[in-house]
């Protein structure tokens, strides 16, 4: 039978949270229940609950860096068992027919995944996210969670992790290769981590030196400030010509593009990770001097993430949180967008019941 | 000693091209001399003897895609031979020191490399071009034409035939992949038939069908006119979604990035290796979906423009030329902006002397 599960609900865009409760589908022969112990506050949440990337679905739940653990498995469920520690990211089905879910990059389905939130299973049904006490999913889409990672810190690993440490794979981040991760936040401290375990060196462009320690404490080999005289126009970064193998761009806010390309060697790329609402503008001399790429990165597939979740657990990395009660997130948006948490907000899910 | 050399002369920007003469050096123990027997006309050769890229030296010189004979060697030469059939690109000569020097990327020299004409020696001697009887070269930066392939068809080989090559090679055309040509001209036509034959799947994006036999005949496996509206939306891309792996984009005019971008398939690439004068736009979320990149190439190293001209010579590849007299340059450079020209204007070097 279906249930009720007590979830944080956004009315209607931009309004501030209220206690609910929503209904979790039927564990089917294929599905497990997790009761939700953490989600993780992603700024693309904040985007979608305030209606910035376009028409959502309301009442919102959202929330897609779940960690939780099963309590109950349907009849046919071989990957996971009850009392299993699992986490759930960005979406929750595929269409499992497409090249690119063959691929097992789901993140790019071509028939459109379903996202963990603020859309729709095949059938239609809107679907929900992780502030809320528990959610029903495939097994296929549910990972695992190393025991020696705690749930809390795992949570942002679903999707700020999986963000990261895709692009930095992909773009062969290691020994010999020089990486710069702009911004030092959310996103970014995880980049830091990543990179530095896998054997990159790492250098953080941020607008100040701010969080210079954290950065350098997190395993950064050196932190420059792009703009300390709040200008916004990067200058500094003249002196880093030709420096980097890699950067990837966690900020969603608009950049001097060409200044960052400058900064690239032969065959370098620019990836983003962040999503700024605006065109972003080029020359194609800063591409063609130094065979350089700009390019984007979403998330990555379940595989991938489990790799991740491996690795992570491997190398003691987790993100750096700060946990908050279901009253706290209406003001824990403002302060994500304010830039003002170190580095990622994660719900005590256990607060949310009334 | 230095000798005396008939060339075509631009006196000062824009203006028509006069006969005159220049001095080359004499021959230096890894000098050769070589009689140009032609030297092909390149967009760039306009966009500086009009000084459309920034300050040229002047009078000037152009003509990056030489093909002629040896005609004397230096005491230490040890590539070339009296009477051997050989070409000269973009370059001639660069700094042997620095990280891409020494991994064979002699074009993106971190020095910066030596300019075959509107350049400067690294001893401040200003270089000039082919549209002129001789010329001396280090032998590092003369190549060698293989016997299957006629001077005239080579010539354009050395810039049109290396810029299409290299990022074909780079990014993995062959067997499988499906590759997008943007534009039908100069280096276009030279794309369509090293993609065709490296054994890609080949489809022209052009603005019109006007080109379309010829086009399929040069080895083009589709032809799509992407704006026969003249609208430049290139609304008829929408019907390629998802399509391509990679996209060479031939043409210099603006373009509608995030149109063409929908086009690529997963880790697909656009490549630039025209060069619009204005910043180009793009959205993130273009690239982001689909792990998508925007690049750029420049012509090739030593090394792989040799690798080319084997590979044409081996696949029956070919510049399709008209060849002009001295007399018709100036005209020549009306017809290469007016796009009228099928597809590479060379001049008969032989008409240059008074």
């Amino acid at each position: 039978m279906p249930s009720t599960t007590p979830a944080l609900l956004v009315p209607t865009p931009g309004q501030a949270f209220e206690r609910g409760t929503i209904e979790r589908r039927e564990v089917g022969p294929h599905d497990v229940r997790l009761d939700i112990a953490f989600a993780g506050i992603c700024h693309s949440d904040i985007h979608q609950a305030r209606e910035e990337w376009g028409a959502g679905i309301f009442p919102m739940v959202p929330g897609h860096e779940i960690a939780g653990i099963v309590t109950e498995v349907g009849s046919e469920v071989t990957r996971h068992a009850v009392g299993d520690r699992v986490g759930i990211g960005c979406f929750v089905d595929s269409c499992r027919e497409c090249e690119n879910c063959l691929a097992g990059e789901e993140q790019f389905c071509l028939k459109g995944n379903v996202a963990t939130y603020n859309g729709r299973q095949y059938d239609g049904t809107p679907t929900y996210g992780g502030y809320s006490t528990e959610i029903v999913a495939d097994e296929n889409y549910v990972l695992r969670i190393p025991d020696g990672i705690a749930l809390d810190v795992a949570a942002p690993l679903l999707c700020a992790g999986i963000t990261t440490y895709s692009p930095l794979r992909h773009w062969g981040a290691g020994p010999g290769k020089r990486v710069a991760v702009i911004g030092m936040g959310g996103l970014g401290h995880m980049a830091v981590q990543i990179a530095h375990a896998m054997g990159a060196h790492v250098t953080v462009l941020s607008r100040t030196l701010a969080k210079k320690e954290e950065g350098l404490a997190l395993g950064a080999d050196d932190y420059v400030a792009t703009d300390p005289e709040g200008t916004g126009d990067a200058g500094a970064l003249k002196e880093l010509r030709g420096r980097f193998d890699l950067i990837i761009n966690t900020v969603s806010a608009d950049i001097p593009v060409d200044r960052y390309l400058q900064t690239l060697r032969l065959n370098g790329a620019l990836v983003f990770v962040g999503l700024p609402e605006k065109p972003q503008t080029f020359r194609v001399f800063s591409l063609v001097g130094g065979r350089r790429s700009l390019a984007g990165s979403n998330i990555g597939g379940i595989r991938e993430t489990q790799e991740m979740l491996d690795f992570c657990a491997e190398h003691g990395i987790a993100s750096v949180i700060e946990t908050i009660s279901a009253d706290e997130v209406t003001e824990a948006y403002d302060r994500v967008v304010r830039g003002d948490v170190r580095y990622r907000f994660v719900i005590d899910t256990a607060t949310i019941p009334a």
